[in-house]
Protein backbone atom coordinates (compact mmCIF):
# COMPACT_ATOMS: atom_id res chain seq x y z
CA UNK A 1 0.00 0.00 0.00
CA UNK A 2 2.73 2.43 1.01
CA UNK A 3 5.29 3.42 -1.39
CA UNK A 4 8.91 4.39 -1.34
CA UNK A 5 9.09 7.85 -3.71
CA UNK A 6 10.10 10.61 -2.47
CA UNK A 7 8.04 13.77 -3.24
CA UNK A 8 8.39 16.24 -5.24
CA UNK A 9 11.01 19.10 -3.48
CA UNK A 10 9.40 22.03 -1.80
CA UNK A 11 11.76 24.44 -3.44
CA UNK A 12 12.25 25.21 -7.20
CA UNK A 13 14.29 27.36 -9.12
CA UNK A 14 13.25 29.15 -12.06
CA UNK A 15 14.51 32.27 -14.36
CA UNK A 16 13.69 35.79 -13.08
CA UNK A 17 13.87 39.15 -14.48
CA UNK A 18 14.73 41.09 -11.39
CA UNK A 19 13.78 45.10 -12.00
CA UNK A 20 15.85 47.17 -9.33
CA UNK A 21 16.39 50.47 -9.92
CA UNK A 22 15.84 50.87 -13.21
CA UNK A 23 17.41 48.21 -14.69
CA UNK A 24 16.89 44.65 -15.41
CA UNK A 25 19.05 41.99 -13.77
CA UNK A 26 18.18 37.93 -14.82
CA UNK A 27 18.68 35.50 -12.67
CA UNK A 28 17.50 32.45 -10.59
CA UNK A 29 14.85 32.69 -8.23
CA UNK A 30 13.59 30.43 -5.51
CA UNK A 31 10.15 29.51 -5.13
CA UNK A 32 7.93 27.50 -2.86
CA UNK A 33 6.73 24.78 -5.23
CA UNK A 34 2.96 24.78 -4.90
CA UNK A 35 0.96 21.02 -6.07
CA UNK A 36 -1.93 19.84 -5.39
CA UNK A 37 -2.40 16.70 -2.90
CA UNK A 38 -5.24 14.30 -2.62
CA UNK A 39 -6.04 12.23 0.45
CA UNK A 40 -8.08 9.29 0.04
CA UNK A 41 -9.16 6.86 3.33
CA UNK A 42 -9.28 3.17 3.28
CA UNK A 43 -11.69 1.85 6.38
CA UNK A 44 -13.81 -1.33 7.54
CA UNK A 45 -15.57 -0.83 10.14
CA UNK A 46 -16.93 -4.05 10.45
CA UNK A 47 -20.11 -3.12 9.01
CA UNK A 48 -18.82 -1.01 5.63
CA UNK A 49 -15.91 -0.90 3.97
CA UNK A 50 -13.73 1.32 1.06
CA UNK A 51 -11.87 3.72 -0.13
CA UNK A 52 -12.75 7.65 -1.34
CA UNK A 53 -10.88 10.32 -1.70
CA UNK A 54 -11.77 12.96 1.20
CA UNK A 55 -9.74 16.06 -0.25
CA UNK A 56 -7.82 17.80 -2.45
CA UNK A 57 -5.57 20.43 -1.48
CA UNK A 58 -3.55 22.86 -2.69
CA UNK A 59 -0.07 22.19 -1.24
CA UNK A 60 4.22 22.34 -0.63
CA UNK A 61 5.36 19.06 -0.98
CA UNK A 62 7.02 17.83 2.12
CA UNK A 63 5.47 15.78 5.42
CA UNK A 64 2.57 15.01 3.13
CA UNK A 65 1.45 11.73 5.30
CA UNK A 66 1.88 14.51 8.38
CA UNK A 67 -0.44 16.53 6.06
CA UNK A 68 -3.23 13.56 5.63
CA UNK A 69 -3.04 12.73 9.28
CA UNK A 70 -3.25 16.09 10.51
CA UNK A 71 -6.19 16.94 8.07
CA UNK A 72 -8.39 13.47 8.98
CA UNK A 73 -7.29 14.50 12.88
CA UNK A 74 -8.65 18.01 12.35
CA UNK A 75 -11.86 16.67 11.06
CA UNK A 76 -12.71 14.53 13.64
CA UNK A 77 -11.88 10.81 11.21
CA UNK A 78 -8.62 10.40 13.09
CA UNK A 79 -8.44 10.78 16.96
CA UNK A 80 -4.94 9.32 17.95
CA UNK A 81 -2.31 7.31 16.16
CA UNK A 82 -3.65 3.77 16.85
CA UNK A 83 -6.73 4.79 14.87
CA UNK A 84 -4.24 4.77 11.93
CA UNK A 85 -2.94 1.28 10.11
CA UNK A 86 -0.81 2.50 7.67
CA UNK A 87 -0.15 5.48 5.72
CA UNK A 88 1.60 6.04 2.19
CA UNK A 89 1.89 7.16 -1.22
CA UNK A 90 -0.76 5.34 -3.44
CA UNK A 91 0.03 2.58 -5.61
CA UNK A 92 -2.78 2.48 -7.08
CA UNK A 93 -2.04 5.61 -9.37
CA UNK A 94 -0.39 4.80 -12.45
CA UNK A 95 0.99 7.91 -13.78
CA UNK A 96 4.20 8.84 -11.36
CA UNK A 97 3.81 12.73 -11.27
CA UNK A 98 0.42 11.88 -9.63
CA UNK A 99 1.19 9.56 -7.48
CA UNK A 100 3.28 11.31 -5.31
CA UNK A 101 0.34 13.64 -5.23
CA UNK A 102 -1.84 11.27 -3.31
CA UNK A 103 -1.83 10.26 -0.30
CA UNK A 104 -3.75 6.72 1.11
CA UNK A 105 -4.69 6.63 5.11
CA UNK A 106 -5.69 3.22 5.73
CA UNK A 107 -8.06 3.62 9.29
CA UNK A 108 -7.34 0.65 11.65
CA UNK A 109 -9.88 -2.20 11.28
CA UNK A 110 -13.11 -1.29 13.23
CA UNK A 111 -12.47 2.54 12.73
CA UNK A 112 -15.31 4.29 11.38
CA UNK A 113 -14.97 7.23 8.38
CA UNK A 114 -17.05 9.32 9.97
CA UNK A 115 -18.19 12.11 7.65
CA UNK A 116 -21.62 13.28 7.68
CA UNK A 117 -21.61 13.14 11.88
CA UNK A 118 -20.36 16.45 12.25
CA UNK A 119 -23.19 17.75 10.03
CA UNK A 120 -21.07 20.16 8.75
CA UNK A 121 -20.83 21.35 5.08
CA UNK A 122 -17.58 21.12 3.45
CA UNK A 123 -16.36 24.23 1.42
CA UNK A 124 -15.16 23.73 -1.81
CA UNK A 125 -13.10 26.00 -3.58
CA UNK A 126 -11.88 25.29 -7.29
CA UNK A 127 -9.46 23.03 -7.73
CA UNK A 128 -7.68 20.88 -10.53
CA UNK A 129 -6.24 17.65 -11.01
CA UNK A 130 -4.16 15.78 -9.08
CA UNK A 131 -0.77 17.25 -10.38
CA UNK A 132 0.28 20.59 -11.98
CA UNK A 133 0.19 18.98 -15.09
CA UNK A 134 -3.46 18.07 -14.39
CA UNK A 135 -4.30 21.22 -13.35
CA UNK A 136 -3.22 23.14 -16.22
CA UNK A 137 -5.11 20.65 -18.59
CA UNK A 138 -7.74 20.80 -16.78
CA UNK A 139 -8.05 25.06 -17.30
CA UNK A 140 -7.40 24.40 -21.29
CA UNK A 141 -10.29 21.42 -21.39
CA UNK A 142 -12.35 24.43 -19.67
CA UNK A 143 -11.62 26.41 -23.01
CA UNK A 144 -9.08 29.08 -21.30
CA UNK A 145 -7.23 29.78 -24.34
CA UNK A 146 -3.21 31.77 -24.54
CA UNK A 147 -3.69 35.22 -23.82
CA UNK A 148 -2.82 37.86 -26.50
CA UNK A 149 -0.26 40.72 -25.94
CA UNK A 150 -2.27 43.72 -26.32
CA UNK A 151 -1.65 45.30 -22.95
CA UNK A 152 1.52 47.03 -22.38
CA UNK A 153 2.71 48.84 -18.92
CA UNK A 154 6.19 50.43 -17.67
CA UNK A 155 7.77 49.32 -14.95
CA UNK A 156 6.93 52.71 -13.14
CA UNK A 157 3.60 51.86 -13.53
CA UNK A 158 3.85 48.54 -11.81
CA UNK A 159 5.65 50.02 -8.64
CA UNK A 160 3.63 52.27 -8.41
CA UNK A 161 0.58 50.43 -7.62
CA UNK A 162 0.77 48.82 -4.00
CA UNK A 163 0.50 52.78 -2.86
CA UNK A 164 -2.56 53.63 -4.60
CA UNK A 165 -3.66 50.35 -3.35
CA UNK A 166 -3.48 51.46 0.19
CA UNK A 167 -4.40 54.63 -0.30
CA UNK A 168 -7.79 53.24 -1.26
CA UNK A 169 -7.96 50.09 1.53
CA UNK A 170 -10.15 52.11 3.92
CA UNK A 171 -11.24 48.74 5.89
CA UNK A 172 -7.98 47.28 5.67
CA UNK A 173 -6.07 50.98 7.54
CA UNK A 174 -8.49 49.74 10.51
CA UNK A 175 -8.21 46.21 11.03
CA UNK A 176 -5.12 44.83 9.70
CA UNK A 177 -6.61 41.54 8.38
CA UNK A 178 -8.23 41.76 4.96
CA UNK A 179 -6.56 40.54 1.78
CA UNK A 180 -7.33 43.11 -0.99
CA UNK A 181 -7.14 42.54 -5.09
CA UNK A 182 -7.33 45.76 -6.93
CA UNK A 183 -7.68 46.34 -11.03
CA UNK A 184 -5.71 48.97 -12.77
CA UNK A 185 -6.20 50.15 -16.17
CA UNK A 186 -2.91 50.49 -18.26
CA UNK A 187 -2.14 53.88 -16.96
CA UNK A 188 -2.19 52.95 -13.47
CA UNK A 189 -5.88 54.45 -12.78
CA UNK A 190 -7.72 52.21 -9.89
CA UNK A 191 -10.78 50.82 -11.66
CA UNK A 192 -11.91 48.71 -9.08
CA UNK A 193 -10.62 47.38 -5.26
CA UNK A 194 -12.37 44.74 -3.12
CA UNK A 195 -11.32 43.22 0.57
CA UNK A 196 -12.05 39.97 2.02
CA UNK A 197 -10.12 37.86 4.77
CA UNK A 198 -10.29 35.37 1.75
CA UNK A 199 -8.03 36.35 -0.94
CA UNK A 200 -9.85 34.44 -3.23
CA UNK A 201 -13.00 36.19 -2.13
CA UNK A 202 -11.29 39.82 -2.78
CA UNK A 203 -10.40 38.30 -6.22
CA UNK A 204 -13.93 37.15 -6.73
CA UNK A 205 -15.70 40.01 -5.42
CA UNK A 206 -13.33 42.31 -7.77
CA UNK A 207 -14.78 40.02 -11.32
CA UNK A 208 -18.08 39.50 -10.12
CA UNK A 209 -18.49 43.46 -9.65
CA UNK A 210 -17.05 43.67 -13.48
CA UNK A 211 -19.55 40.85 -14.28
CA UNK A 212 -22.70 42.02 -12.80
CA UNK A 213 -21.74 45.73 -14.44
CA UNK A 214 -21.62 43.96 -18.11
CA UNK A 215 -17.83 45.71 -17.95
CA UNK A 216 -15.79 42.40 -18.03
CA UNK A 217 -14.68 42.48 -21.32
CA UNK A 218 -12.35 45.72 -20.07
CA UNK A 219 -10.71 43.22 -17.73
CA UNK A 220 -8.10 41.82 -20.77
CA UNK A 221 -6.37 45.41 -21.01
CA UNK A 222 -6.42 45.96 -17.19
CA UNK A 223 -3.68 45.09 -14.66
CA UNK A 224 -4.87 42.98 -11.65
CA UNK A 225 -2.49 44.04 -8.09
CA UNK A 226 -2.67 41.34 -5.55
CA UNK A 227 -2.04 42.79 -1.79
CA UNK A 228 -0.77 39.11 -0.82
CA UNK A 229 0.84 36.22 -2.66
CA UNK A 230 0.15 34.94 -6.26
CA UNK A 231 -0.89 31.15 -5.94
CA UNK A 232 -2.30 28.31 -8.80
CA UNK A 233 -6.25 29.50 -7.53
CA UNK A 234 -5.72 33.04 -7.68
CA UNK A 235 -4.10 33.15 -11.46
CA UNK A 236 -6.67 30.57 -12.44
CA UNK A 237 -9.28 33.18 -11.92
CA UNK A 238 -6.96 36.12 -13.40
CA UNK A 239 -7.20 33.90 -16.41
CA UNK A 240 -10.59 32.90 -16.33
CA UNK A 241 -10.88 36.91 -16.48
CA UNK A 242 -8.86 36.90 -19.31
CA UNK A 243 -6.43 39.47 -17.67
CA UNK A 244 -3.00 39.96 -19.07
CA UNK A 245 -1.13 41.76 -16.42
CA UNK A 246 -0.89 40.24 -12.56
CA UNK A 247 1.12 41.62 -10.12
CA UNK A 248 1.52 40.72 -6.72
CA UNK A 249 3.15 42.19 -3.23
CA UNK A 250 4.40 38.85 -2.04
CA UNK A 251 5.93 35.60 -3.95
CA UNK A 252 4.25 33.25 -6.56
CA UNK A 253 4.36 29.63 -6.22
CA UNK A 254 5.78 27.02 -8.74
CA UNK A 255 2.63 26.49 -10.35
CA UNK A 256 1.08 30.34 -10.29
CA UNK A 257 4.40 30.81 -12.33
CA UNK A 258 3.69 27.41 -14.48
CA UNK A 259 0.36 28.51 -15.52
CA UNK A 260 1.33 32.45 -16.37
CA UNK A 261 3.75 30.70 -18.48
CA UNK A 262 1.54 28.28 -20.58
CA UNK A 263 -1.57 31.06 -20.95
CA UNK A 264 0.84 33.85 -21.46
CA UNK A 265 -0.22 35.86 -18.79
CA UNK A 266 2.70 38.48 -17.41
CA UNK A 267 3.19 38.02 -13.90
CA UNK A 268 5.52 39.83 -11.47
CA UNK A 269 6.33 39.06 -7.79
CA UNK A 270 7.46 40.69 -4.99
CA UNK A 271 6.37 44.70 -6.26
CA UNK A 272 8.17 47.30 -4.08
CA UNK A 273 8.80 50.66 -4.40
CA UNK A 274 11.72 50.73 -7.25
CA UNK A 275 11.61 47.00 -7.78
CA UNK A 276 9.72 43.81 -8.76
CA UNK A 277 10.93 40.40 -10.62
CA UNK A 278 9.18 38.96 -13.38
CA UNK A 279 8.31 35.40 -13.75
CA UNK A 280 6.57 35.27 -17.12
CA UNK A 281 5.61 37.37 -19.94
CA UNK A 282 8.33 40.21 -19.54
CA UNK A 283 7.64 41.38 -23.28
CA UNK A 284 4.73 43.70 -21.92
CA UNK A 285 6.99 45.31 -19.26
CA UNK A 286 8.71 48.44 -20.70
CA UNK A 287 11.31 50.86 -19.14
CA UNK B 1 -36.35 35.76 -4.67
CA UNK B 2 -34.05 39.10 -3.56
CA UNK B 3 -34.25 40.62 -0.13
CA UNK B 4 -33.36 44.06 0.77
CA UNK B 5 -31.81 42.42 4.00
CA UNK B 6 -28.24 44.33 4.45
CA UNK B 7 -25.35 42.37 5.04
CA UNK B 8 -23.75 42.29 8.61
CA UNK B 9 -20.75 44.89 8.35
CA UNK B 10 -17.53 44.01 7.18
CA UNK B 11 -15.72 45.15 10.69
CA UNK B 12 -16.47 44.73 14.19
CA UNK B 13 -15.29 46.01 16.97
CA UNK B 14 -14.44 43.71 20.25
CA UNK B 15 -12.73 44.49 23.52
CA UNK B 16 -8.50 43.40 23.86
CA UNK B 17 -6.07 43.88 26.10
CA UNK B 18 -2.71 45.45 24.58
CA UNK B 19 0.77 44.56 25.80
CA UNK B 20 2.89 47.55 25.18
CA UNK B 21 6.36 47.80 26.49
CA UNK B 22 5.04 45.87 29.80
CA UNK B 23 1.52 47.59 30.21
CA UNK B 24 -1.70 46.29 29.93
CA UNK B 25 -4.47 48.65 28.20
CA UNK B 26 -8.14 47.37 28.03
CA UNK B 27 -9.01 49.01 25.01
CA UNK B 28 -11.53 48.08 21.61
CA UNK B 29 -10.02 47.07 19.02
CA UNK B 30 -11.40 47.39 14.53
CA UNK B 31 -11.42 43.55 13.56
CA UNK B 32 -12.26 42.22 10.35
CA UNK B 33 -16.01 40.32 10.28
CA UNK B 34 -15.62 36.38 8.63
CA UNK B 35 -18.55 34.64 8.44
CA UNK B 36 -19.98 31.73 5.84
CA UNK B 37 -21.33 32.32 2.64
CA UNK B 38 -23.42 29.65 0.92
CA UNK B 39 -23.81 30.23 -3.24
CA UNK B 40 -26.77 28.31 -4.76
CA UNK B 41 -28.12 28.62 -8.07
CA UNK B 42 -31.30 28.27 -9.73
CA UNK B 43 -31.07 27.22 -13.23
CA UNK B 44 -33.62 25.75 -15.97
CA UNK B 45 -32.01 25.27 -19.15
CA UNK B 46 -34.69 23.50 -21.06
CA UNK B 47 -34.00 19.74 -20.10
CA UNK B 48 -32.85 20.63 -15.91
CA UNK B 49 -33.86 22.45 -13.87
CA UNK B 50 -33.43 22.86 -10.36
CA UNK B 51 -31.82 24.81 -7.22
CA UNK B 52 -28.73 23.72 -5.73
CA UNK B 53 -25.89 24.81 -3.04
CA UNK B 54 -22.63 25.35 -5.12
CA UNK B 55 -19.83 26.63 -2.89
CA UNK B 56 -19.30 27.64 0.92
CA UNK B 57 -16.62 29.67 1.44
CA UNK B 58 -15.61 32.28 4.65
CA UNK B 59 -16.08 35.66 3.86
CA UNK B 60 -16.23 39.24 5.07
CA UNK B 61 -19.34 40.49 4.26
CA UNK B 62 -19.92 43.39 1.67
CA UNK B 63 -19.98 42.91 -1.59
CA UNK B 64 -21.61 39.38 -1.71
CA UNK B 65 -23.57 39.68 -4.79
CA UNK B 66 -20.12 40.24 -6.77
CA UNK B 67 -18.68 37.24 -4.86
CA UNK B 68 -21.38 34.92 -5.93
CA UNK B 69 -21.13 36.21 -9.40
CA UNK B 70 -17.18 36.68 -9.64
CA UNK B 71 -17.12 32.76 -8.29
CA UNK B 72 -19.44 31.20 -10.76
CA UNK B 73 -17.56 33.38 -13.49
CA UNK B 74 -14.07 32.01 -12.07
CA UNK B 75 -16.12 28.32 -12.68
CA UNK B 76 -16.62 29.15 -15.73
CA UNK B 77 -20.76 28.54 -14.93
CA UNK B 78 -21.45 31.99 -15.92
CA UNK B 79 -19.86 33.69 -18.94
CA UNK B 80 -21.52 36.86 -18.89
CA UNK B 81 -23.68 39.23 -17.05
CA UNK B 82 -26.46 38.04 -19.67
CA UNK B 83 -26.36 35.15 -17.87
CA UNK B 84 -27.86 36.00 -14.69
CA UNK B 85 -31.44 36.37 -14.33
CA UNK B 86 -31.18 37.77 -10.00
CA UNK B 87 -29.05 37.98 -7.49
CA UNK B 88 -30.13 38.12 -3.91
CA UNK B 89 -30.06 36.86 -0.43
CA UNK B 90 -31.87 34.37 -0.40
CA UNK B 91 -35.52 34.29 0.98
CA UNK B 92 -36.49 30.35 1.71
CA UNK B 93 -33.60 30.42 4.54
CA UNK B 94 -35.89 31.42 7.65
CA UNK B 95 -33.60 31.82 10.18
CA UNK B 96 -32.59 35.91 9.91
CA UNK B 97 -28.70 35.54 10.71
CA UNK B 98 -28.13 32.61 7.81
CA UNK B 99 -30.49 34.18 5.60
CA UNK B 100 -27.85 37.01 4.89
CA UNK B 101 -25.42 34.37 4.51
CA UNK B 102 -27.33 32.58 1.93
CA UNK B 103 -27.18 33.85 -1.36
CA UNK B 104 -29.33 32.80 -4.37
CA UNK B 105 -27.73 33.39 -8.17
CA UNK B 106 -31.05 32.49 -10.87
CA UNK B 107 -29.42 32.09 -13.96
CA UNK B 108 -30.98 33.03 -17.07
CA UNK B 109 -33.74 30.46 -18.92
CA UNK B 110 -31.87 28.87 -21.39
CA UNK B 111 -28.17 28.98 -19.27
CA UNK B 112 -27.14 25.14 -17.98
CA UNK B 113 -25.27 24.27 -15.29
CA UNK B 114 -21.80 23.09 -16.27
CA UNK B 115 -20.44 21.85 -13.05
CA UNK B 116 -19.00 18.28 -14.10
CA UNK B 117 -17.54 20.08 -17.69
CA UNK B 118 -14.61 20.83 -16.56
CA UNK B 119 -13.72 17.63 -15.16
CA UNK B 120 -11.92 19.24 -12.35
CA UNK B 121 -11.71 18.20 -8.60
CA UNK B 122 -13.51 20.46 -6.19
CA UNK B 123 -11.22 20.47 -2.80
CA UNK B 124 -13.22 20.37 0.07
CA UNK B 125 -12.00 22.33 3.10
CA UNK B 126 -13.43 21.80 6.28
CA UNK B 127 -16.13 24.60 6.64
CA UNK B 128 -19.20 25.39 9.35
CA UNK B 129 -22.89 26.03 9.25
CA UNK B 130 -24.02 28.71 7.11
CA UNK B 131 -23.64 31.48 9.80
CA UNK B 132 -21.29 31.84 12.64
CA UNK B 133 -23.35 30.89 15.42
CA UNK B 134 -23.92 27.31 13.83
CA UNK B 135 -20.46 27.15 12.62
CA UNK B 136 -19.39 27.19 16.23
CA UNK B 137 -22.51 25.13 17.45
CA UNK B 138 -21.44 22.34 14.90
CA UNK B 139 -17.97 22.16 16.95
CA UNK B 140 -19.77 21.27 20.15
CA UNK B 141 -21.60 18.78 17.78
CA UNK B 142 -18.00 17.40 16.95
CA UNK B 143 -17.56 16.64 20.78
CA UNK B 144 -15.34 19.78 21.58
CA UNK B 145 -15.83 20.97 25.17
CA UNK B 146 -14.28 24.07 26.67
CA UNK B 147 -10.73 23.98 27.01
CA UNK B 148 -9.17 23.57 30.75
CA UNK B 149 -7.07 26.37 32.55
CA UNK B 150 -3.67 23.99 33.33
CA UNK B 151 -1.32 26.06 30.58
CA UNK B 152 0.13 29.39 31.61
CA UNK B 153 2.43 31.71 29.60
CA UNK B 154 4.39 35.44 30.32
CA UNK B 155 3.95 37.86 28.11
CA UNK B 156 7.73 37.55 27.32
CA UNK B 157 7.06 34.19 25.68
CA UNK B 158 4.86 35.15 23.76
CA UNK B 159 6.64 38.17 22.31
CA UNK B 160 9.77 35.71 22.22
CA UNK B 161 7.88 33.54 19.75
CA UNK B 162 8.05 34.88 16.54
CA UNK B 163 11.98 35.25 16.76
CA UNK B 164 12.07 31.82 17.47
CA UNK B 165 10.01 30.51 14.39
CA UNK B 166 11.86 33.28 12.26
CA UNK B 167 15.46 31.11 12.81
CA UNK B 168 14.11 28.27 12.51
CA UNK B 169 12.10 28.44 9.14
CA UNK B 170 15.16 27.94 6.50
CA UNK B 171 12.85 27.59 3.51
CA UNK B 172 11.15 30.65 4.37
CA UNK B 173 14.24 32.49 4.22
CA UNK B 174 14.97 31.43 0.52
CA UNK B 175 11.29 31.29 -0.80
CA UNK B 176 9.33 34.54 1.30
CA UNK B 177 6.29 32.31 -0.40
CA UNK B 178 5.49 30.22 3.09
CA UNK B 179 3.11 30.16 6.12
CA UNK B 180 4.42 28.80 8.92
CA UNK B 181 2.94 27.22 12.09
CA UNK B 182 5.09 26.61 15.21
CA UNK B 183 4.33 24.43 18.12
CA UNK B 184 5.96 26.00 21.59
CA UNK B 185 6.26 24.48 25.41
CA UNK B 186 5.50 26.99 27.85
CA UNK B 187 9.42 27.56 28.46
CA UNK B 188 9.19 28.55 24.82
CA UNK B 189 11.09 25.73 23.21
CA UNK B 190 10.79 25.26 19.27
CA UNK B 191 8.78 21.43 19.14
CA UNK B 192 7.72 21.21 16.03
CA UNK B 193 7.59 23.30 12.67
CA UNK B 194 5.65 23.07 9.27
CA UNK B 195 5.45 25.57 6.59
CA UNK B 196 3.34 25.31 3.47
CA UNK B 197 1.82 27.58 0.41
CA UNK B 198 -1.38 27.11 2.53
CA UNK B 199 -1.75 28.32 6.16
CA UNK B 200 -4.02 25.60 6.98
CA UNK B 201 -1.54 22.95 5.52
CA UNK B 202 1.22 24.21 7.66
CA UNK B 203 -0.82 23.98 10.75
CA UNK B 204 -2.00 20.26 9.62
CA UNK B 205 1.48 19.32 9.03
CA UNK B 206 1.82 20.45 12.64
CA UNK B 207 -0.58 18.54 14.36
CA UNK B 208 -0.34 15.69 12.14
CA UNK B 209 3.29 15.14 13.19
CA UNK B 210 2.05 14.88 16.82
CA UNK B 211 -0.79 12.36 15.66
CA UNK B 212 2.15 10.15 14.18
CA UNK B 213 4.50 10.18 16.35
CA UNK B 214 1.97 9.27 19.70
CA UNK B 215 2.63 12.70 20.96
CA UNK B 216 -0.81 14.18 20.28
CA UNK B 217 -1.28 14.71 24.35
CA UNK B 218 1.37 17.54 24.96
CA UNK B 219 -0.41 19.90 22.64
CA UNK B 220 -3.14 20.79 25.31
CA UNK B 221 -0.04 22.13 27.20
CA UNK B 222 1.65 23.64 24.07
CA UNK B 223 1.83 27.12 22.36
CA UNK B 224 0.63 27.45 19.11
CA UNK B 225 2.43 30.46 16.47
CA UNK B 226 1.03 31.09 13.14
CA UNK B 227 3.17 33.13 10.86
CA UNK B 228 0.08 35.11 9.38
CA UNK B 229 -3.79 35.60 10.20
CA UNK B 230 -6.03 33.89 12.59
CA UNK B 231 -9.09 32.58 10.91
CA UNK B 232 -12.13 30.49 11.77
CA UNK B 233 -10.29 27.42 9.93
CA UNK B 234 -7.01 27.87 11.76
CA UNK B 235 -8.83 28.14 15.43
CA UNK B 236 -10.58 25.08 14.55
CA UNK B 237 -7.78 23.09 13.88
CA UNK B 238 -6.41 24.23 17.37
CA UNK B 239 -9.39 23.27 19.17
CA UNK B 240 -9.55 19.42 17.80
CA UNK B 241 -5.78 19.65 18.87
CA UNK B 242 -6.76 21.09 22.33
CA UNK B 243 -4.17 23.83 22.35
CA UNK B 244 -5.34 26.64 25.44
CA UNK B 245 -2.62 29.34 23.70
CA UNK B 246 -2.42 30.49 20.01
CA UNK B 247 -0.69 33.23 18.85
CA UNK B 248 -0.45 35.13 15.69
CA UNK B 249 1.71 37.12 13.94
CA UNK B 250 -1.29 39.02 12.00
CA UNK B 251 -4.81 39.71 12.74
CA UNK B 252 -7.46 37.62 13.79
CA UNK B 253 -10.91 37.72 12.77
CA UNK B 254 -14.12 37.88 14.15
CA UNK B 255 -15.27 34.41 14.18
CA UNK B 256 -11.55 33.17 14.91
CA UNK B 257 -12.15 35.34 18.63
CA UNK B 258 -15.66 34.04 19.15
CA UNK B 259 -14.79 30.28 18.62
CA UNK B 260 -11.34 31.08 21.30
CA UNK B 261 -13.87 32.43 23.45
CA UNK B 262 -16.70 29.66 23.17
CA UNK B 263 -13.79 27.31 23.99
CA UNK B 264 -11.69 28.80 26.45
CA UNK B 265 -8.64 29.46 23.99
CA UNK B 266 -6.29 32.06 24.66
CA UNK B 267 -5.50 33.62 21.29
CA UNK B 268 -3.37 36.35 20.92
CA UNK B 269 -2.56 38.73 17.41
CA UNK B 270 -0.07 41.12 16.47
CA UNK B 271 2.48 39.64 18.03
CA UNK B 272 5.84 41.56 17.90
CA UNK B 273 9.03 42.44 19.98
CA UNK B 274 7.41 44.12 23.18
CA UNK B 275 3.90 44.06 21.48
CA UNK B 276 0.91 41.97 21.17
CA UNK B 277 -3.09 42.10 21.65
CA UNK B 278 -4.94 39.41 23.64
CA UNK B 279 -8.80 38.51 21.93
CA UNK B 280 -9.52 35.68 24.66
CA UNK B 281 -8.40 33.81 27.95
CA UNK B 282 -5.91 36.46 28.86
CA UNK B 283 -6.11 34.78 32.06
CA UNK B 284 -3.39 32.31 30.82
CA UNK B 285 -1.15 35.34 30.22
CA UNK B 286 0.94 36.57 33.14
CA UNK B 287 3.76 39.03 34.29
Amino acid sequence: MTSMLRPPSSQANMHVGRFRDGRWLNEEDHLAVEEPLEIRVDWDDGETRGRRPITVTMRTPGNDFELAAGFLFGEGIVHASADIDDVGYCREVENEDERCNTVLVKLKRGVPLNIGRQERNFTTTSACGVCGKASLSALAITGCTLLPETTAVTSGLITSLPATLREAQAVFDATGGLHAAGLFDQEGKLLGLREDVGRHNALDKLVGAEVLAATADRMENAVLLLSGRASFELLQKALMARIQVVAAVGAPSTLAVQIARTFNITLAGFVRPGSFNVYSGQGRVHG
